[in-house]
């Protein structure tokens, strides 16, 4: 499996994890603190999970957009899926996206949704994408895990 | 009120409901069927939410994205929140967006995103947004409604 949101990758990358779900930072984040929130069984759409797999994935994203609040100081977030390739879905595994947003973070508000449809396509050729090192993930994603376990 | 995600204005362009949520048809699509679920309350984020809130949400939103599936015969959608001024989110009324999308329906995946927010923006000048006219809304509400009954 090469698939970034399953195991081995998946391991690198998870700071928190419920038993059908995991929190995930994101190799190439369009800014500080995008994270993802992706089932642990490979499933393409959120249309595959039955209801009790819906709460479980809401009340725990939920729970990662407080961790992230709080590792980043913010008080605003985007939210958001795509799921389909007529949507831009790129990578075959049900992924949301959580980013922490500051104010004039970006030049205007709706910029970082063309920069991770970008970043998302490059992430198929590992010679484009721009990538965090791994001692830069090693750190936020150890950091992350504390706080999410204080919370 | 002057709150178009609350009665009055919203209930010329609900056509689903449960206990504490509504779907609205979006009185200035970026695309065809666009449409907006929001709890009953004028709550402003989804971390206002309690769990049985956030269950009731994504189960009944998820319902929504099969009846705008069947109603715009499409198999991809956009589900976004932007919670937090930071993030964009001019209605400090809590809105998910969805949005059916089709091949090719723009001219690249991630242009629906900046339209959304400049409608949005727009909203607030009832001069420059554009919007359905009176009969289209009629018309696409009830044909929903009847959606939505047979699903």
């Amino acid at each position: 499996m090469n698939c970034p949101f399953c195991p081995p990758l998946a391991e690198l990358t998870t700071f928190a994890e419920t038993p059908c779900f995991r929190a995930l930072y994101n190799i190439a984040p369009v800014l500080p603190g995008h994270s993802l929130v992706v089932p642990k069984e490979h499933i393409r759409s959120m249309l595959g999970l039955n209801e009790n797999l819906l709460y479980e994935m809401v009340v725990f994203s939920r729970k990662i957009v407080q961790v992230l609040m709080k590792a980043f100081s913010c008080q605003s977030f985007d939210w958001t899926i795509q799921d389909g390739t007529e949507a831009g879905q790129t990578i075959e595994h049900l992924h949301l996206h959580i980013i922490p947003r500051h104010s004039n973070d970006l030049a205007a508000p709706g910029d970082w949704y063309p920069a991770m449809l970008q970043n998302e396509t490059a992430i198929i050729d590992s010679a484009l994408r721009q990538k965090i090192n791994q001692a830069e993930m090693v750190k936020i994603v150890s950091f992350l895990k504390e706080t999410y376990i204080k919370l």
